[in-house]
């Protein structure tokens, strides 16, 4: 037996392949349940706002006899349809421009198979969404993170720390817009400044734009609108948060760069088609009305504007108002947040609950950063925040008067 | 512009990543169809059985209010509902051994990923299932063919041709069985001997078994019913032609090797989960009546032997009887199937229909190898496949005499 697994090991990727950071305080949160403490889960970016019913009904009444593979590339009338959502959004686009991908994690991959050989390096603003390490891990690329500030509420770094990681491998720079985890919206000069150097050292410039809709302060500018860099932008895009539909896996790889389009094809024939139901869903959400997201929006800024001013309240917490998505990254007055958030969850309650956060530091590249830092989904109501913030409080008290 | 398309280029992985041979041919195709030719589809394995109702009917009556991700191992409901179909099929497991993954694809994909590094190897017996290659080149691994025989039914290669291949980058052998696109069905005795290979020189034995219910001489032995391999051995399944349910998008890995169970769950949370629908639909089908299948499997027996007896009368025409799946592979007597099956499709029809195959030459790693072959998948009914057969023969006498 020794001998089995000594001589037969698994890859070396798979080993250093990092577990999920968000994920991995989940024993913790099921003992507390189990204990009969209530947990507030703001660790995960799972939206309790219900799906779309003309979406799901658009899948329970559909009526075909088989249940057949797809175009590898998406269903044609799909495509067709989202050339208008994305008129809207002011990004004029062909039908085969878009790719349709199992989820935006999907679109993630086939950018960085198809513009990065492994070896290559994508620059990254950190804080930045953990799974980028993983499919980077998967594609054999290299992350290079550059350090944005909590004090600056997580803008672009300044464009020569940005350039300063450029090397000879340096294929592609990737954002996140507006940004999981902290929030940040980018504007429009920022982005100009992207675009300058993507020009400059001609870099692909992919963009995570998953939390488009979701946008409180100003209005979003997609990477897309750049004018002049048709051939660089790969923009990522996702259905599972805009109409909370996470299980559909469906999102988008979008570009204009024909190279790009005919790898990511052959990629997407390899694994032969997205998931249809989540089509079918995809498809019907594109004929929602227009004030759809209003609502939604309202509600999210009402629990973003709760949550911010609760966390600022607390002694030592800080925590930058973020214009879009629905994260907020804050610095808190402990040692360790990996320690505090298992601990809240192991030792403490109060009147019988306790908060599920998402430790700062899996969203760094650079060790040992992120150590005080928290994100905070507000994926619930304005009440269960008031709530988790009580018991937040609390805990930070108790926590640090036992250190 | 000439500037940019040369300085920004995509990745090397992303340019000989392999076009589907079985789609490329899919523009002549069409054209045929716009002149009015109905074309036979007898090369992709879309099968034309409809989708058990009770499973359709499954996600149309579902009745939640959020579609919400799922775990990233799949709905533990569905795992746990999987142990019984495969004790049935012979083979026991824990729930915790399966991972749900977005169709048969992943599975491969993640196999491939958490047991073997880029340039590492892997054997494979060829002809093969073409994708194989697509997962190989987005994961950096090295395909390593031996070559099977027609004149044998395309039975395993004899044992001392795999070992010769044998390298110390080889790190797994993969087989498919029943095989795609031989409809080849290994017997014990060649698992056996397989088993005793893996042993030997500590390897992995992926298996993908997506055809296991498609047997139609002898019974399906599978790879995990092998003794003392548990840790080698990586079954890899999809519920697409079991239920005739390819756009669920719904496959499993599962492997009783904690290590690689371990790594997979990592490459499954990077991605979030597999769709929410297809589990439905998956999970419904395990309800299905015992005799479901005998009625399919009659109806495949009758298209193969319909198949394989006509081909085989075709002068010249050699067509081996397959045990499994619903493929078979042909030697014909032409001097090369791609320009054959592209002129067949472009310049050729009788009484108004032709025929849509896939040329052998994309199921071989063996540059040269299947240039005489075609593979069929006897996917239409007996009278489609009489009139299909009456097109190849002409069309080969025609295309011969023009030669």
């Amino acid at each position: 037996m020794f001998y089995l697994c000594y001589m037969l090991s698994i890859s070396t990727r798979g080993q250093v392949m990092p577990a999920s950071p968000i994920r991995k305080l989940v024993p913790y949160a099921e003992a507390a349940k189990k204990r009969g403490t209530r947990v507030y889960h703001l660790n995960i970016g799972q939206p309790d706002i219900e799906t779309p019913l003309p979406m799901l009904d658009a899948v329970r009444h559909s009526d075909f006899k088989i249940l057949e593979y797809s175009h590898s590339a998406g269903n044609e009338s799909y495509r067709r349809k989202l050339v208008g959502y994305y008129q809207q959004a002011g990004i004029e686009l062909d039908y085969s421009h878009i790719i349709i991908t199992t989820g935006g994690s999907e679109a993630i991959l086939f950018a960085m198979l198809s513009c990065l050989d492994a070896g290559d390096e994508v620059i990254i603003p950190e804080p930045f969404y953990a799974n980028y390490n993983g499919f980077a891990v998967a594609a054999g690329i290299k992350v290079v993170p550059v350090t944005s500030q909590i004090e600056n509420g997580f803008a672009l770094p300044p464009i020569h720390s940005l350039e300063e990681k450029i090397t000879g491998r340096t294929k592609a720079i990737l954002i996140c817009n507006p940004n999981n985890p902290t929030g940040y919206l980018y504007s429009r000069e920022e982005l100009e400044k992207l675009k300058g150097i993507v020009q400059k050292h001609n870099l692909f410039l992919f963009a995570d734009e998953a939390y488009r809709e979701f946008c409180y302060t100003g209005t979003h500018f997609s990477t897309m609108q750049l004018q002049g860099v048709d051939d660089h932008v790969i923009l990522l895009d996702t259905i599972s948060k805009r109409y909370s539909s996470c299980g559909a896996r469906i999102g988008a790889l979008i570009t204009k760069n024909r190279q790009v389009l005919d790898a990511v094809v052959k990629f997407a024939q390899s694994r032969l088609s997205p998931p249809s139901f989540g089509q079918i869903a995809g498809e019907a959400g594109l004929d929602l009305p227009h004030d759809y997201f209003n609502a939604t929006k309202t509600e999210y800024m009402l629990r973003r504007d709760t949550l911010v001013k609760r966390l600022n309240q607390i002694p030592g917490v800080y925590c930058p108002n973020p214009g879009g998505a629905f994260y907020a990254m804050a610095k808190l007055p402990v040692d360790d947040t990996d320690r505090f958030c298992q601990w809240i969850l192991e030792s403490f309650s109060y009147e019988g609950q306790t908060v599920m956060m998402a430790p700062g530091t899996g969203f760094y590249g650079t060790p040992g950063l992120g150590k005080q830092e928290v994100r905070f989904a507000y994926v619930l109501n304005a009440e269960a925040i008031h709530n988790a913030m009580n018991c937040l409080e609390k805990a930070i008290e108790v926590y640090n008067s036992k250190a």
